[in-house]
């Protein structure tokens, strides 16, 4: 068996020992003598499954009573559609733009009422976030919507915007689980699970009880956050395999030391990377100091033409992913929870190794 | 490791040789070095895997080029919205009525226009289909929909309607791919995954390319359909170790012989319980000679009282989710594709000999 050090933005790298409990129990779960992929959702062994990840992920996140889960499908793209069509109604909410992500949630929601641009730093080509003294709160907004990481860019909030009474909604597909997380500020967060929580085709909503309302008229039932929240998000079969798994990367990350050991490490890791780019004449980090992303390093090579040498090496060394965004180019290291402190050590000696070799 | 022979109406046993296939490649496909769960879908690997399912899909299904093959999330109830959504948009569809499932696709459509009801066996509680003759039609209808087979109630045509000029639209999640289909007979067959296709989490949507439609206001970008085949299935990240998972299915239904040796075995296993049925008196088949399933089997015991019993030794002996659905009771044996007739075989022994022991 060959095992790489996957940089993906997503699909992304999962946890070895969460890969390798899969493939162990893959033909017989626990003794039932068929595999998770079989199992009726509404049996005995799904529903303790569906049970048992849900009470990993509220402890891990210290969620109140208040705040629902739901297990549900379409990635962060359908919530660009569900939040405005469950929360918008017709109204008018405020936006934080920082980038490719957060301009697709301006652009859907502004299809089911007014989304209204509160900050932006596309004139800086987008290389930091808005502080917060630069957001132009609408006190009456149905809820302030942001981005607290760019995948694609590589910019991240260093901090958790104060919307006041106004709901904050956050698209934390590469964020969630990353580090600790006070969810008492948050209304509303969804993150696809190709990141961080495990494979694609789950998208996790945590939502807080008294934003759920009757949605728009035409919303497809599909898309009305009351009917997961009603039915343990079993109103249609959920996608019960990646279930299982995120369940799994989430008693990973228990098992690991939790949000505190998470973040510290994944903070760590970064860290690394940017000290090699901000101590190297060749490679130019694309985002200032002060909004660099933990999840995504995005950099470019002063000069272009060996950018395909950088990556075919890094390929040959086992290093596979790097190559930027297709929008956008350059190189995009992604160091989510599940990528080794050693995958980082490696990628680090290599980036300082071809800069000695260049030289 | 134990396997027991699952009989669960879905998400529902998948073939063996499948599972055995996933297991041995879960940490590294193909020398990849990676998990097909951690490959991005926009990565060479990913792309071929998914080119490949359609390929084969294409082949089984005998496709021709001005049909589009979409892989989905949602489920058929996701489709129950995205079909009128893109093909009814204010106007009148047909719909025939054969019970829970298809009542699902009318309430649902009649969100968005008019849901007529163009035939129902519900005065007969449902133990039958209508038959060609008694669809009231109307000629200018958007489409006609129909459930060719009802997962709970246990009644299938056995004939596809004509529906004359107007596109004929399917929910075929539980026959898809179980027998030969002619595809020029149908605007838009759907499916979700979880019984004879995958896992749960993928949905296959089969379009005829005329019926591609510039869909109501308000539908989400999600919904659609134009948005998925202008991208190879792409827009978001689908689902991609389902789609993989579904490929594999695809390749084991083309070893055993493809779709018309899955009808011959299908029509056989399903006799066989029938049969077994019919030559008793304690059993009673729900439905009608000419309207029986060859998916789900569907019956009651003369005394209820003894259904507790025969399904502990079910259990007992290996065979596991005969119960029936919980909105219906009685016993269900779903017959999928990947149910070996083995299996079949054992029911139908354990049948014989729980009457003996009750005589």
């Amino acid at each position: 068996m060959r095992r790489v050090y996957n940089f993906s933005s997503g699909p992304a790298i999962l946890p070895q020992p969460v890969l390798e409990q899969i493939q162990a129990e893959l033909l017989d779960w626990n003794g039932t003598g068929m595999s998770v992929m079989e199992m009726s959702h509404r049996g005995e062994a799904f529903v303790s499954i569906a049970e048992r990840a849900e009470a990993t992920l509220r402890r891990l996140l210290g969620l109140p009573s208040n705040y629902k889960v739901l297990f549900l499908q379409g990635g962060a793209t359908a919530q660009f559609s569900m939040v405005p069509m469950n929360l918008l109604r017709g109204a008018s909410a405020d936006f934080i733009d920082t980038g490719i992500w957060s301009k697709k949630a301006i652009a859907e929601a502004g299809r089911y009422g007014s989304a209204r641009v509160a900050a932006s730093a596309e004139s800086d080509g987008f290389n930091h976030v808005p502080e917060q003294t630069s957001l132009e709160l609408d006190g009456q907004a149905a809820y302030l919507h942001y981005t607290p990481n760019e995948t694609i860019g590589g910019v991240e909030f260093g901090y958790v915007p104060d919307s006041g009474t106004v709901p904050l909604v956050a698209d934390m597909s590469s964020t969630m689980l990353s580090r600790p997380l006070d969810i008492s500020r948050f209304g509303l967060i969804y993150a696809g699970a190709q990141k961080n929580l495990g494979p694609a085709g789950l998208t996790l909503v945590i939502v807080r009880e008294d934003l759920f309302h009757e949605p728009m008229a035409g919303t497809p039932k599909v898309f009305d956050y009351r009917v997961y929240a009603d039915n343990g998000s079993m109103y249609n079969t959920p996608p019960t395999f990646a279930w299982y798994a995120a369940g799994l990367v989430f008693e990973w990350i228990e098992a690991e030391g939790g949000l505190q050991a998470m973040g510290e490490r994944n903070r760590r890791k970064a860290q690394k990377v940017y000290d090699v780019l901000d101590a190297s004449s060749l490679y130019r980090a694309k985002v200032r100091a002060d909004s660099r992303s933990w999840m995504n390093v995005t950099f470019t090579l002063a000069d272009e033409t060996l950018e395909a040498s950088f990556l075919a090496g890094a390929e040959a060394a086992g290093m596979s992913d790097l190559r930027g965004h297709r929008s956008v180019g350059g190189i995009r290291a992604s160091l989510y929870n599940a990528m080794p402190e050693s995958g980082v050590d490696m990628l680090c000696e290599y980036m300082r190794e071809f800069e000695r070799s260049q030289a």
